[in-house]
C-alpha cells in the first residue's frame, strides 16, 4: 500500500487528526460552578482589568493558529482552504508532537490579502502565536509584514523562515567541514519565492555577502523587466553591480548552490564550474534540482535535499515546534531575526564535532535533542531582544 | 473558598481549560509520511475534487467554533473578546462533556457587525458548525441572520435559541400539569432582548398566540417611540391592536410570566392578578424577577429560574450540546425551527409522566438521558427538514 492509500485510510478512519479536549471534568454542580458560571466571571474580570493575565487564565498562552488560504499547498498549488485542511491538521499534529504546542488549523475561504490580514488580526484574543502556512508568494510577504505590524503576538510564515533557518543551520555545519567562512563564500540562490527570499535574507543577516539570486530567467539585476517587488529588493540588495547572465553564468566559481526551484535543472557541468568543496542544497520536491549521487559524482562535497531518503534532509519540523515553544514560553510579542538566528545556531550545534560529517550536517527530524535546544535558544533570544512579556 | 477564588485558582493552575491533541502518533518516518507529506496530498486532492468529503477526511465534521466579540458576557456586559475567553473555553468544555463535540473558542477583537460576519464566514472551511455566544442585542440578530444566509453550516446563537428551547420545554411540561393548552394561554414576555425575542418566536412557532411583549417602558405596541427594530417586529406580530400599558397592566389575567429582564421587578400583587395555576419563569441572573418562595406564596403554581439552587432550572446546557451533536451527525447545513422544536420536545419528554411535578418540569443538567434524546431528535428533524448531507 502506498502512502496515498494509507493516508486516505488513516484520515477516513480517524475523521481528521486533531481533537479538542477539556482539561477539567464538569460532572458535578460544584465543578460546573468553578469552571463555568458563576465562578468563571472572576478570571474574566481579572483579564479585563489586566489583559496580560490572559496568559495565566486562558489556554491562549499555549495556542498557535496554523493559518492558510490554501493558495500554495505542498506541491499541489492553489487548492483552496477547505482542501488544505489535512495539511494544516498535520502541521498541528507536528506542533504538538515535537513542541508540546497546542495548534489549531484555521483554513480560510478567502485569498484576498486585505481580508486575510483583518481576519487574522481579529483572532488575536484566542491565540498566543500565528503560524502562516502555504500562502502563495508574493502575497505571503505582505500578509506577514502587515500582521507583524498590527499584532502583539508572533506571526511566523513557516514556508519562509522555517526553511531559511534549517538551511542556515545546515550551511553553518557544512562550512565547518569545508573550512570556509560565510563572509567569503559565493552563494547562488535559485528560486526567489517565499523560501528563497527568506533564505537569502537570513544568510545575509548571519554574514553572507556574496549572494547571487536567480530565477527561471537568470540572475536578478536592478532594472530587469517583469520582476515582482520582492525580486526587485533582492536584486538591489545583492546585485548592486547589475551583473547579468543565466544560472550557468551565475554558478561559475560559486561555493554554495541553494535551490528551492525545480527538479533536474542543475547539471553536472554546472557543478564542475563551482569552486572546490562545493555545497549543494537541492530542495525542490519531490525531485531535487540534481540527484545527490549525480552531484557528488560531478564534484560536490556536501549535498542536502528536502527528502527523507537521502542524507542531510532539510525538514522544517526541526525548527517550528521549538521556535514557537520558546516564543510561547517567553510570551513573546514577535519572532525577531535574532530569534531565528538563535534557532539556526541551536540546530547546528545539536550535531557535535564528533557526529559532524558530509552526510550528517543536520539532525534527524526525530532527534529529541532538537526541540529542547531550539526552544531554549529562542526563549533566551526573546529575552535579550526585549520582545518577551516575562 | 467561594467560587471566584476557586475559579481563579483552577484557571491559573491549568492555564486555561482546553487543549488540542493529536489523534495520531508521528514518531516514525512511516507515520510522518502517512499523516503528513507526502501521503497527506491524497485527502487534499479528494477534498479538492469533492468538497463534501471534508467531512470524511478532516476534523471539521466534529468541530464547532464558539464565537464571541465579548460584547455581552454573562452579567458582566461588554468586557471584550480577550476577557471573554474563560467563558468561551467553558462553553467548549460543556460541548465536549455533554455532547462529545470538539469546540474551539474564537474570541474576536472587533465588535463591528460587518467585520464579524466576514470573519466568521471566512472560517467556514475549519468548522462544521458555528455557536455564537454573548454578542449584544440587537447586533446578535443581524449577525446570526446574515451568517445563516451566507454559510453552508449551522449558525446558532445560543443565548437566543438555547434559552428559548429550554423555556419551551419547561412550558410544555408545566402546561401538562395545569392542564392548559398553549393556544389559549396568555403569556407575558418581559425583557425582549436576545433571549426574550427568540422565546416569543419559538413559543409562537409551537402554537402560542397570545403573547404580550414588555420592556422597561411597558407593553411594546406598534408606533411606540424609541423601539429598536426587533422590538418593532415583536409589537407588530403580537400586539396588532396596539394595547398599551405597563407590566402591571399586561400581567392581569395572564397564565404565564416569562422574565429575562431584571431582579425583583415582579411583585406578589402582580402574581395575584394572574389567572389560577400561574406559571412563572423568572430567569434574571443572579437575582430572579421574583424569588420562588415569594411567587408561590402569592399564588404561583410552578416557578422556574436560571439558578441551580432552586427547582426547575432553565439551563442551556440541556440543549446546545445535543443540538450540535445531532446537527453534526447529520452534517446539517442549518439548524431550522423544526430542529429547535424537536429539541424542546425531546427535553420535555425526558421527564416521564411519573417524574413530572411542579418542582420537576425540566431535567437536571447532569441527566445523561438529555444529550442523547436531543441529538437523536435533532438528527431526525434535520433529515425530515431536508437540511442534512447524509
Amino acid at each position: 500500500m502506498d502512502y496515498n492509500e494509507k493516508s486516505l485510510e488513516l484520515h477516513k478512519r480517524l475523521k481528521g487528526k486533531i481533537e479538542v479536549i477539556s482539561k477539567v471534568k464538569v460532572d458535578t454542580a460544584d465543578a460546573l460552578a468553578t469552571a463555568y458560571t458563576p465562578g468563571v466571571a472572576a478570571p474574566c474580570i481579572e483579564i479585563h482589568n489586566n489583559p496580560e493575565t490572559s496568559y495565566d487564565y486562558t489556554s491562549r498562552g499555549n495556542l498557535v493558529a496554523v493559518i492558510s488560504d490554501g493558495s500554495a499547498v505542498l506541491g499541489l498549488g492553489n487548492i483552496g482552504g477547505l482542501a488544505g485542511m489535512p495539511v494544516m491538521e498535520g502541521k498541528c499534529v507536528l506542533f504538538k508532537e515535537f513542541g508540546g504546542v497546542d495548534a489549531f488549523p484555521v483554513c480560510l475561504s478567502t485569498q484576498d490579502s486585505d481580508e486575510i490580514v483583518k481576519t487574522v488580526k481579529y483572532l488575536e484574543p484566542s491565540f498566543g502565536g500565528i503560524n502562516l502556512e502555504d500562502i502563495a508568494s508574493p502575497r505571503c510577504f505582505e500578509i506577514e509584514r502587515r500582521l507583524n505590524e498590527c499584532m502583539d503576538i508572533p506571526v511566523f510564515h513557516d514556508d519562509q523562515h522555517g526553511t531559511a533557518i534549517i538551511v542556515l543551520a545546515g550551511l553553518i555545519n557544512a562550512l565547518k567541514i569545508v573550512k570556509k567562512d560565510i563572509k567569503n563564500v559565493k552563494i547562488v540562490l535559485n528560486g526567489p519565492g517565499a523560501a528563497g527570499t527568506a533564505i537569502a535574507l537570513l544568510l545575509n543577516y548571519y554574514g553572507a555577502e556574496n549572494i547571487v539570486p536567480c530565477d527561471e530567467f537568470g540572475i536578478l539585476y536592478p532594472g530587469r523587466d517583469n520582476m515582482e517587488w520582492h525580486k526587485k529588493e533582492l536584486a538591489e540588495k545583492f546585485n548592486k553591480n547589475a551583473v547579468k547572465g543565466n544560472l550557468k553564468d551565475a554558478i561559475k566559481g560559486a561555493d554554495v548552490f541553494i535551490g528551492v526551484s525545480k527538479g533536474n535543472l542543475l547539471t553536472p557541468e554546472m557543478i564542475a564550474d563551482m569552486n572546490a568543496d562545493a555545497i549543494i542544497f537541492a530542495m525542490a520536491n519531490p525531485v531535487p534540482e540534481i540527484m545527490p549521487d549525480e552531484a557528488k559524482a560531478a564534484g560536490a562535497r556536501i549535498v542536502g535535499t528536502g527528502r527523507s531518503d537521502f542524507p542531510n534532509q532539510v525538514n522544517n519540523v526541526l525548527a517550528f515546534p521549538g521556535i514557537f515553544r520558546g516564543a510561547l514560553d517567553a510570551k513573546a510579542k514577535k519572532i525577531t531575526k535574532g530569534m531565528k538566528l538563535a534557532a539556526a545556531l541551536a540546530i547546528a550545534n545539536v550535531i557535535s564535532p564528533e557526529e559532524l560529517n558530509e552526510n550528517n550536517i543536520l539532525p534527524k527530524p526525530f532527534d529529541k535533542r532538537v526541540g529542547q535546544a531550539v526552544s531554549e535558544a529562542v526563549f533566551k533570544a526573546a529575552k535579550s531582544e526585549g520582545v518577551c512579556r516575562c
